[in-house]
């Protein structure tokens, strides 16, 4: 199931030690793009190169993307190379550098071989096929050790579009071998403003929950490519299926995240950590957030152990109002606290749940009405020996 | 080398496994005391206690002190049991209840057992002594496998004060069974108000520097108690000696800071992350503690590993002001990196440096003139091991 329209690639160069490391993304009729990037003070030459050319009217084409090396702190040479993914692409489909996008992730600091690279452009030129959306999700990946594809369908119009997105991300984020990078392509027509605030939102509704230990890369990338070939009128904010659409993409966006916790680097568990009863959204997302970032917490998950003292610690120094005397903690539906103190005969029944692959922490502050969630994974051994074990 | 006038105890009651577990400091002369207490919202019964008794005009005369149960998280009955423990001291030195401070470390979430505090008291009454104060350093210690003291002589009007002090923490902040307490005792008089400005400053530019992983403890605290044993003229900012003892008040908190990072629980490596080059002290402080309690930094450190791409990914999400193509990195005396770029040759040099116990991460923004540091420990497979099998 993937939209009409759209051609792909992902071929093996030799930037990384095995595999597909190189994948397009092109769509064969008129088509644009809506993007969000790192906020990360140190970001890639790829990222410089892409909000570039997203600022340019010219609508966009394609995407190149390579793993292996993340084009990172590799000064104007960096760029000058970002820039020339983008031109090579260009002359294939004879159009403009500037509407291509680029990605990349992998090795920060080191100059990506450009010939592999140029080679790779060639080779998957072709190999682009409509059947091959899965080698781009394929070619995009670093310690992940599983793809990651979602796809969903859209009546519009009457007529039936897709919606298909891949994702890469080994959970924890990674700098040197890993990065948040999600490509996702559509064949329903969207008028080009809506389409940005739509991907804006989704990402805000998914990605953005998805914190495993606070980083940022200085990679991450989401771009929506989005063509005509569902022949809809295109999507604005007063098309009749604009809510439709608008939950899709959303709920592609989900999965994906969703998988990229689930394949954290040594994670054994997916975590929801939703916090209710607050002043505020924001303040229940700070709270979530300072949770489902506490090397305590993420050890005690992993350990299965119903710890609610490290919860509670986390959620105080989250500085969101609440009262310690109304407090209370769930694990799934087992209450472990009620007002600030523990509820009698509850731990072995909360350690039950914590031995399950996947469980809902709730907290809930009682000072409001408002609530947010995050997901998490746990610590395990496992994460620290691929983060210490890999030398630069 | 203890101040004068005090009494210092450190008895067995059996809250813990093994080991002393109560402590008592008493000054036998008139004396009193400054404290700084835990910012986390949910706080322990004895901080709220100790703030109460602080904020009386009374003069302090002592400290009681308990380990294996942090009394947090323990309702209004956890503050009745933090006050019956400030009372039995009290009756003991025959004064106020308000005039005696009180804090405790270990399991959250459980009443204290009040029995055993009764005649755990009693018994540190009955073995009161000036020789003592190791006695002390051992009773707050849970997960910290070392004792943490440190002495300095001030030569005030003529007459040697003494400023010593304990603390406890395991590097790791675990609201469980650890917690940073320190309690520092002088014999040198100063003027009230005095001390609590100096305590503030000299905890600013010691324990506040101090992060492992941005946790903060339900239980944090450190205690100044003074006399007047020295007979000297109490300090102010007017007196000759203030700069000195400012300054060995501070040097007495840096050396007990320095010991619990290199007491971090699975702690192999000390490393002091320092940030120049700033627009502000605070900015450079946000920059190193953001690098600090970087989950990939910590990890890298542990396998030795000048793994540079994660350092300035972290002082990239710090969000402080600099530019990527400015970024200078060491590890003590070798560059490795130059404007944002990898210095050829650097990595087996910084490989060297990576593997000593101890080393200093220094990171020049270059674009200001500002600096500040952060003690940080390494993140190893032990720490995980301590954090996931501990079970509640």
């Amino acid at each position: 199931m993937i939209p009409q329209g759209y051609e792909f690639a992902g071929v093996r160069t030799g930037l990384k030690s095995k595999g597909r490391d190189l994948a397009i993304i092109c769509s064969r009729e008129p088509s644009n793009a809506a993007a969000l990037f790192t906020t990360n003070k140190v970001c890639a030459a790829p990222i410089i190169v892409s909000r570039e050319h997203l600022s340019s009217k010219l609508p966009k084409r394609a995407i190149v993307v390579n793993s292996g090396y993340a084009n990172t702190c590799t000064g104007h040479d960096g760029v000058d190379d970002a820039r020339t993914m983008c031109k090579l692409v260009a002359k294939y489909l004879k159009c403009e550098p500037e509407q291509v996008l680029v990605a990349s992730t992998g090795i920060i600091g080191h100059q990506i071989p450009m010939d592999k690279i140029s080679l790779g452009i060639e080779n998957a030129f072709h190999s682009l096929s409509p059947e091959n959306f899965s080698q781009v999700a394929q070619a995009i990946l670093t310690t992940d050790t599983k793809t990651k594809i979602a796809s969903d369908t859209v009546e519009v119009d009457g007529k039936k579009g897709i919606i298909s997105g891949v994702a890469k991300g080994s959970g924890m984020i990674s700098p040197n071998m890993a990065t948040m990078l999600s490509f996702i392509v559509t064949d329903i027509a969207v008028e080009h403003n809506c389409a940005q605030a739509l991907l804006t939102q989704a990402v805000d509704a998914s990605f953005h929950h998805l914190t495993i230990d606070g980083d940022t890369s200085t990679n991450d990338c989401v771009i929506l490519l989005y063509n005509k070939a569902c022949r809809n009128l295109p999507i604005t904010p007063e098309h009749s299926c604009y809510h439709t659409f608008k939950t899709k993409l959303t709920l592609v966006c989900q999965r994906l995240a969703k998988m990229i916790a689930q394949d954290g680097e040594g994670a054994t568990k997916l975590i929801k950590v939703w916090v209710q009863g607050a002043l505020s959204t924001q303040e229940a997302r700070v709270c979530a957030r300072t949770i489902s970032n506490s090397l305590l917490v993420k050890t005690a998950l992993f350990g299965a152990d119903p710890n609610w003292g490290r919860i509670a610690a986390a959620a105080g120094r989250s500085n969101v109002c609440f009262e310690q005397s109304k407090l209370d903690i769930y694990l799934d539906d087992i209450k472990l606290v009620h007002h600030g103190k523990e509820v009698e005969g509850s731990q072995k029944l909360a350690h039950q749940v914590a031995l399950q692959n996947e469980y809902i922490l709730r907290v809930e502050l009682n000072v409001g009405n408002e609530s947010d969630w995050m997901w998490t994974c746990d610590l395990s051994y496992q994460y620290v020996t691929i983060n210490a074990k890999y030398h630069t």
